[in-house]
């Protein structure tokens, strides 16, 4: 059990007892215990002005965020047996949603684990730790991760935004077993290896795979173009479902070479072509050579990483939604995908309203997507929803 | 064409510019002509204060939307030339996303037709006609119709919000061939008659069949209750995805009835069985009972229907999702639906998660639903939106 206690000030329990995880820093009742006495990833008691145990949290005590429950209402240790319950949960949600451990086995606050990020590619364990608490309890997660699932191998991830903005390295160690460089998954039925050691954040990302499913009846038949495409997440599912060619435009050669890659897999390389280029240049040397598609896919990097950035990253995403448009005959369809956090679902509509206007089209949405049961949302944490995407025809 | 014209006040063009189909009546150069001068569902010719056309439109010269474009940036007339254009495009979507002719074929303002609603079944149509601009066009749209799908019938069904507050009966009148008292339909491959002169609105309620096709991996080999069950297209689906047993709950003896025909239809009347009762009665039964179930549906008609019912709106819901989960087992699921327009999606989650606290559990949203192809959302005009479906899990 934690040995030490954090107590907060009057009233300050109520978001906690709301369903809430975190403590930021100016709830906390600091004429009882500085927050400096407390060391990073320290497990704690939590409790109201009071005295009542609100839960059991680590601390991250230089943050503004200085504690996260990771057992509400409970004293409890962070220890094997308390990772392997939560896994357990969460486990229980993925088999019954999915038919093959290929998913998003922990992801982060909504399954009770703040700040561990767990994705499951069949024997194969890639995991981040994204706050000190999180890395306090690392020992403890493997080991349940190890009885849980009985993996092959167990990749930790290093590439926080934090070390990122500082400009660290990149790391990836392999903490259990072997991890080969590229691993086997499956999503919606298609076949894809994924750089796992090297690729963007885990190697995968299995947060759109409701929206990648539900594009099947739009691209049968179909040209489409698939820009920010990685390694080809939508456009080898698109080209699998009938599309008739696909083009995956990438500023980076590794991810086009992995499209290639992937095509091979699902003996699709006739109809899957690559186009190396940033993706504005691109999507306006597409139209400036006079081409046309039935179907663009945009589904960039989040352009809003934190809330003051909301504006600019507005007028990034109109700017290519008009792009987009642009390249659409009348009955296209654009599918626009967004990690954006801080980008409200009704914001993205208006935006890609005020691009058909630019682009002097009627539009409609016809199908909208969010993450999917290996990515679930804590309905007391908003911060747990970030994942949108939205179908729009061209009328 | 039009041969009158409507001006609007200096700036009030701004919303119709940005894609928007209203005009309200504070908008309106009332100093150039009073709206009285106006007849209801005249079509006239919008016109911003310097003269640009903005579009044909339809007036409604009594109500605060005084005006709805139904051709932004057109002089047209509103004749059967005008709406087989725009059953084209409406077909169009629908053939791409369906592979049967089951769904709304229109659906008002998203589809360019303000106030129209047709939903098909095969070869019967269901129209209904909801503002006076749709009235005045009636007989062209059922010219339209008859072109563009040749049907053996089609119904009329006068149930607006306006008449039902008006104590004014349900009418329901064939206007074209015959249309039989059930007509078959199938959703996610599940077969189901609706009783469309008689049932709720036209009958069938396309709008959750994204959210019921979800349905299928959470509810096989589960026991299910589905409360306002309508004639059963939550709880039937969820028989026919392998629930081991489905009880369905609604006020309505006709509703019931009919949930026993789609049971044998699709031969499954050993698996669903049907209890008459109020939604949150029954509820509170079933728990003194000491039922359980491991998956509880709860679908209810629109709790809030104007912005003042709000509160008490948020009220109820809370309270039928908190008795709701008190019937569940750790790692049981609620289905929640909501068709009220006026409650938010972010909302919906807060009020679920109020819920979870009073019944003192943990939860996490694994799937989320919204309108599908067949109920487009015009991202100009956010009161198109108005479909929600929750899938929460209890931890």
């Amino acid at each position: 059990m934690p040995d030490t206690e954090l107590f907060l000030r009057q009233g300050a329990e109520r978001r906690l007892r709301g369903g809430h995880l975190w403590v930021y820093s100016n709830e906390v009742d600091t004429a009882r215990h500085a927050l400096t006495d407390f060391a990073p990833g320290q497990t704690v008691l939590v409790r109201s002005a009071r005295g009542e145990v609100l839960g059991s949290a680590y601390m991250d005590p230089h943050s503004l965020i200085c504690a996260r429950l990771y057992a509400p209402g409970e004293n409890c240790a962070l220890d094997t047996a308390f990772f392997t319950r939560r896994l357990g949960e969460a486990l229980a949600g993925r088999e019954t949603a999915f038919d093959e451990p290929f998913y998003r086995l922990v992801y982060g606050d909504s399954d009770g684990l703040p700040g561990v990020v767990v994705d499951r590619f069949g024997d194969y364990l890639v995991v981040q730790l994204n706050n000190a608490g999180a890395e306090s309890g690392r020992e403890a997660l493997l080991d349940a991760l190890r009885e849980t699932l009985q993996p092959a191998g167990i990749l930790l991830r290093a590439d926080s935004r934090e070390r990122r903005d500082s400009g660290l390295a990149r790391e990836a160690e392999v903490v259990f077993g072997d991890v080969p460089e590229q691993v086997d998954l499956r999503e919606n039925g298609v076949h894809f290896l994924a750089p796992v050691h090297s690729g963007q954040k885990t190697g995968w990302f299995y947060d759109h795979r409701v929206g990648r499913a539900r594009l099947a009846p739009w691209v049968a038949g179909k040209s489409v173009l698939d820009v920010y495409s990685y390694i080809g997440g939508w456009g080898i599912q698109a080209a699998a479902f009938g599309a008739s060619s696909v083009c995956c435009v990438d500023s980076s050669q590794p991810a086009l070479d992995g499209v290639l890659v992937n095509a091979r897999l699902n003996a699709l390389e006739e109809r899957v072509s690559v186009r190396r280029g940033q993706a504005a240049d691109t999507l306006q040397a597409l139209r400036d050579e006079g081409q046309m598609f039935d179907v663009v896919i945009l589904d960039p990097p989040a352009f809003i990483q934190r809330r003051k950035d909301l504006k600019k990253g507005l007028t990034a995403y109109r700017r290519i939604y008009e792009l987009g448009l642009r390249l659409l005959p009348p009955g296209g369809l654009l599918v626009a995908g967004s990690c954006s956090m801080h980008l409200a679902r009704a914001d993205m509509l208006s935006v890609l309203q005020q691009a058909a206007v630019r682009a002097g089209c009627r539009v409609q949405v016809v199908e909208q997507s969010a993450q999917g049961a290996d990515h679930p949302i804590h309905p007391a944490i908003p911060e747990t929803e970030y994942l949108k995407g939205v179908f729009l025809c061209r009328l």
